[in-house]
């Protein structure tokens, strides 16, 4: 911790590789393919600890880390986002290096796409199971034929499978509620998959999430899980009861610049554009920013009840202190906080510190 | 626009320059020192916009941020959060090169402080006139007399004034409330002036946010003013009355990758990682995250009443429609928001676009 100057997020590389080989052992025992993304970590170095558990295949969420992760290595990539049919020119880059997966939910895209591809790719159609988010309703049967027809008259194209994303799991607040939601997304696809297998027979179904992913044990009614932030998980999957506190991969070390006793609070050197701006919200304290732990020589141990981030301007934020707590701190020490959203806070730095010293790069 | 494919930073250097030349003007006319915060556009090139209307001293919030705009040449730089001592070394070399001034807001600061530093350095002492995030309490007479004391026994350290950030004033939704607030913190902070200015002749009264820079007409009651948003100004400072939206001078351009008109809405690839996650509070709308403008041959135009980001995953983000907008875009069209809070917004990018196709690059 000597060397910590500066917000630094700090990587706990066990905690993180023991996320990434239970994640791997929980689809190889449902006979899923795993295939994590990458956005969380957006790291060549952390993609390697998945590579050692065995992952082939992965997913990211943009061109650009699609890119950044062929070079090193990676040749089988899904892009989960629909389609950007602009960046035409990086899609036939990659295409004609990789086996690169697109999604698409129109024929509009089908078309336009086809249209600029110089080399093949893959398609999923996103199908909304009850997300609202993206992808054609499940139950819109017209619209998916439509997608379907517009893939097979495309000579640049083949339908892969349906993908979906059951973002409202991060609503819940239980097990059995994640559950329930994945049992309903999934049972809808299954009817999908159902439908069209004879027309397409290796069409594969694609879920994923990472409260779904955590919490279910067996996934073998999906062909492929796509859980991402569980190779650090946050506070936002302590609360939903992904995760337990010991299983949170980062957090972000931070110097004390000043300590105000008479309102139970700190200043440290540490804002939102350290850990982004995302809250939670917490019964007794409101909305938070982070939790504060406690520093242990060898990394950091149990959250501290009542020590939290109460508020971020850009550059420093204002910890809650207990009162029991009046006398610990000074400035020039260094405090460390469990992130609310570990994705976004790792998009925010340009790397991590792992805690045996060792400086990990991500995409810049 | 052409040749826009990804969330893309837009910058109207003519708005951004009449932002500029019209608060110099400001401070000229109310012979104030004009010390604008660069943490909101953190560019050299921008940097030289400034200088070219006479500006010679800056703001900033981190000593990475003072060692950049060093490099381009400034040379008397304030920066504007409570010292971090553990970057003493940065300090000291940012110390023997420009005239450095930095905050303190206890005497434990000023005694690490002078211990480590082998070159001189002037302080201001922060003071809490009503914001309640960082400083002295104005009317905490004994603190304030003793971190004086401290700074007159130590060598390499002299007081340069008293400094406050009336960040309550983002509170305000009216030009009263912002007059009011502006009024009670500038008298409270004079009263520390006048009782100090005998034993510190040439102590200085440090102030200013955007939105009291914004609304007030004449400072004369202080001693220098540093405003930082209003080079580009954003959604907050529109609602809370500080700018109007012709003044606002970045957007971000975000190509359409899905449309779903059965729910009014439309995926733009443009999410947190590029807006950051900070929200606003709208009567109709609820919590929005940017808002549509009209795209122009030359850039953008008015808001479009109705048509906002409701929703922000990492990557990607949710447009609400007005209905009678149902038809009017298709994927691969390219909208443009104005961004909730555009320090924030421009922390995320890697630069800017200007509207003349010049790219400008910023401290990463």
């Amino acid at each position: 911790m000597s060397q910590i100057t500066q917000p630094t997020l700090l990587l706990d590389e066990q905690k993180c590789r023991r996320n990434i080989e239970s994640m791997a052992g929980k689809a190889r025992r449902s006979h899923v393919q795993f295939r994590p993304h990458f956005k969380t970590h957006q790291s060549h170095e952390i993609g390697r600890w998945f590579r050692e558990s065995g992952v082939e295949k992965i997913t990211v969420s943009s061109l650009k880390m699609a890119d950044y992760f062929a070079q090193d290595g990676w040749n089988d990539i899904t892009v989960a986002l629909p389609v950007n049919i602009l960046e035409i020119e990086t899609i036939n880059n990659l295409a004609k290096r990789i086996r690169l997966n697109l999604l698409v939910e129109s024929a509009e895209s089908v078309r336009s796409l086809n249209s600029g591809l110089s080399h093949h790719v893959d398609l999923f159609v996103k199908i909304d199971a009850g997300y609202h988010r993206t992808g054609i309703a499940y139950d819109n049967l017209p619209m998916i034929d439509s997608v379907l027809t517009s893939i097979d008259q495309s000579p640049n194209l083949s339908f892969a499978g349906f993908l979906t994303h059951s973002g409202h799991s991060y609503n819940a607040r239980s097990s059995s509620e994640i559950v329930t939601i994945h049992n309903e997304s999934i049972n809808r696809i299954n009817v999908l998959k159902k439908r069209y297998a004879d027309r397409y027979p290796g069409l594969i179904v694609s879920v994923g999430d990472t409260p779904t992913c955590s919490v279910v044990d067996n996934f073998s009614s999906a062909d492929e899980i796509r859980p991402g932030n569980f190779v650090f998980y946050d506070l936002m999957q302590l609360q939903i009861g992904a995760c337990r506190a010991d299983q949170v991969a980062v957090a972000m070390a931070c110097p004390v610049v000043a300590v105000h006793k008479d309102r139970n609070e700190l200043i440290i050197y540490g804002g939102a554009v350290h850990f982004s701006k995302e809250g939670l919200q917490e019964e007794a304290a409101g909305t938070i920013y982070g939790c504060a732990v406690e520093t242990l020589p060898q990394g950091w141990g149990e959250p501290i009840e009542g020590m939290y981030l109460k508020r971020l301007s850009q550059e420093h934020g204002i910890v809650h202190l207990p009162d029991e707590f009046f006398d610990r701190y000074a400035t020039g020490d260094v405090i460390t906080f469990l992130p609310v959203h570990s994705c976004l806070t790792a998009d925010c730095v340009k790397g991590y510190l792992t805690l045996s010293g060792q400086h990990i790069d991500r995409l810049i």
